[in-house]
């Protein structure tokens, strides 16, 4: 797709990377889940010691360029490997623009990121109805991890083992 | 427990965390699969940029202490919370010590660090088969995401899409 363009994101994008992070939680049936401000993507994002690392897909149309989608990633570690590893977040592609290789060109830029820093893995976490991404990434070679589960400890259960 | 300590893990911890790792992939059923060495754990965790932190379990008897387990996490990120989590990638307790609480001290320890940091979420892989520890877990109100799957990208497949 000649007119894409995958770059990373500034501070001056964050207005439309929390707009997409409200559109995926809309897909992802949780329209009310996303509590996070610009202030707190600023801070996390683009402070000294960056939290998490955004890449924005634009296309450029007529001279203009608009946002069609996003990455959004932070880096795990594997113990067994001995190093880092690339956890993507979030992955999306607008709905007017699906369907045209914009969400696989997001992953092959993290696969290129992944390769140059020496990364192994290549993370993410998928909806177990969400076939058709599901379809996508095993057509690029992902495997599902069926053997693991995710545990999440957090609110009051949280709260309550530290104050234990 | 009155003769446990918990604190973070110093250089010198390395080969304890290393052996420690090669204990857990034992119990994991996948003794071969690390590959990590002192000097990965070295440089990943202990340089200017830290890729992950460790907590060393001791137990003190007659005077000298001994490590008895270890957990070693990272951060992780939320875009719905707008905030940074603690991801534990490893909780291993030595057999003869465990049923005594050390593998909860260890997730008390980091329920704490994860308040103390305004984390939302502390969360944690977990093996399908590992029923006593999902016991564990569910007991101190970690919940399973029965909805999500963890997709992974590696080895000859993560080159062949950076390569793309």
């Amino acid at each position: 797709m000649s007119n894409l363009t995958l770059r990373p994101a500034t501070p001056a994008d964050v207005p439309q990377i929390l707009a997409f992070i409200r559109e995926l939680a809309v897909y992802e049936r949780e329209p009310d889940a996303v509590l996070a401000t610009e202030a707190d993507l600023l801070r996390d994002g683009f402070g000294p010691t960056p939290r998490f690392h955004c890449i924005i897909a634009e296309r450029d149309e007529s001279g203009a360029t608009h946002p069609v989608g996003f990455a959004l990633y932070f880096t795990s570690y594997s113990t067994w490997l001995g190093h880092h590893g690339i956890r993507l977040e979030d992955l999306y592609v607008t709905p007017a623009c699906r369907g045209q290789g914009i969400g696989k060109a997001l992953l092959r830029h993290l696969a290129r990121i992944a390769v140059q820093q020496g990364c192994p893995r290549l993370e993410w976490d998928v909806l177990t109805w969400n076939q058709p991404a599901i379809d996508v990434y095993h057509a690029i070679g992902a495997k599902t991890q069926t053997e693991w589960r995710i545990m999440r400890l957090s609110g009051q259960a949280l709260t309550a083992l530290a104050n234990q």
